[in-house]
């Protein structure tokens, strides 16, 4: 398998599935319409959306079944950055090498344009159109909307608001990953596998194989930031530091925190045995979103 | 029937039931948890709930089918007027007389707070208990996710600020009242009609019922912003005026608006005719908000 044409042939069907979902920019309210647009195609690597095909192929499913679902996790991970960018935010003016949504379209617009893509989300899960059965549709976007709210990616960002410039646990560090990123990368993974047709055992190893892969992708994050070059991140080496961001290195060190990066990832590993081939893309796709760091 | 009863008993079950699904005030994020509630419990008059409710009991359905409907829909009303408040929106300092969400909690929270009462509503609406059928909770859902959004209140409140100091003309003033406040009341209806099981007769009357008094109550509103009293309002007499904002007076003058109003009116109490005494409620609270300016 050739994971670099795989990765694109997904981020190309995104792309254009992501297209025909969002309002035209030409339809009135133009404004908001283009700051949609401008971040939801600003460069997103579809992290979240591969990953749902993935773990959908994984169980024998097909990317039609799972592309819409895909979009609208795209949609709710792209809102979540225009917020966290905001002034009383994280207050960034670049991301991915580009200027911030507020940057260009001002701060009201860019809340609004935050606002507008999490419920687009939600129109595309419940729109009469989505190639799968009606119970599983509720049941994949209560799944969806629990790991965005505040019990999910929400709830993490507070966490991780509050503890910023404060000296942390690991309790603590653990609940802001598995919150703030874990919980949209584990309800993609759960959703890929739900539409793909799991049945409760399957379903039951790719929840695990998520929590687990979701929290070494965090911790290779917080390696990157230390360790990384700018033109791999996209974003100064070292701002998590200058913060006071709660990372793992800054609990436990690098060293400590790259053999849990490394026990995570064998352990992640091991969960996708039992679907042999099928599994070759997400087995792929985790191995590369973790080694970007080492 | 006693009106004020009515409403006051619709408004504790609302209550009663919103507190239920909420996250609790003592559970991690707490400073998250407390700015939803602070908000959802700052004395809002329920208006869009109990239209939900006795549009339900309109076609012969019951309370009880359509309460966590009708608390999502409060939800998201709820999130609407944290986000208008913000600084980089109208810049509130006082809603209902005390201090809006950012002036309490602090603008970051306030903004995660609009987003997980936002997305906490799609958790309800997509919920197992739901006491409505699941094709029937896919439909609901579909149409307050699209009344909510760009094509929605989203996109009416872009218009609105653009407008804001503008000389407008009506087309502009009639697509921000249907859009920012007229597309969640129609929802309302809409969504009451649905899941109380009213057949397509019932329900397009409902929808036109909806559109005509959606708007009466928003002329009322403005109306009511130049005439009425300060305790009335709970915010300042002539603030859409001194803001320049897109009203029905500032393009026709009050008279005329007043007279449109009057005519809506009667046209929204026409279309109730066929549900007789069921639709009571229904004609009464309509009747009482648009008397509210006059």
């Amino acid at each position: 398998m050739d994971l670099k044409h795989y990765m694109e042939r997904c981020r190309a069907s995104v792309d254009k599935q992501l297209l025909s979902l969002l309002p035209s920019k030409d339809m009135r309210p133009e404004k908001l319409h283009q700051a949609m647009h401008y971040s939801v195609f600003a460069g997103g690597k579809r992290i979240r959306p591969i990953l749902m095909i993935a773990s959908c192929e994984a169980v024998g499913g097909d990317i039609s079944q799972v592309l819409p679902t895909a979009c609208a996790m795209e949609m709710i991970h792209t809102y979540s950055l225009i917020h966290d960018d905001l002034p009383a935010m994280d207050d960034d003016n670049f991301r991915r090498g580009i200027a911030t949504n507020h940057k260009v379209f001002g701060e009201d617009t860019a809340i609004l344009a935050g606002d507008a893509l999490l419920t687009q989300a939600f129109i595309t899960l419940s729109a009469a159109t989505t190639p799968i059965t009606i119970d599983k549709q509720t049941q994949v976007l209560n799944i969806i909307a629990t790991a965005s709210g505040a019990a999910g990616m929400v709830g993490g960002q507070v966490i991780d608001m509050e503890a910023e410039g404060d000296v942390v646990d690991l309790d603590t560090v653990n609940y802001i990953h598995s919150h703030k990123t874990g919980a949209l990368i584990l309800a993609s993974i759960q959703c890929g596998a739900l539409i793909g047709g799991a049945d409760k055992k399957a379903f039951t190893a790719l929840t695990s194989f998520g929590q687990d892969a979701g929290l070494a992708f965090q911790i290779a994050d917080d390696i990157l930031d230390i360790e990384g070059n700018q033109q791999q991140l996209g974003k100064d080496i070292g701002s998590d530091q200058q913060r006071g961001k709660a990372t793992y290195p800054a609990v436990m060190g690098v060293e400590k925190s790259r053999q849990r990066m490394e026990q995570l990832q064998r352990q992640a590993m091991d969960k996708l045995i039992h679907f042999g081939d099928n599994a070759e893309a997400l087995r792929q796709i985790s191995q590369y979103i973790i080694n970007r760091s080492s």
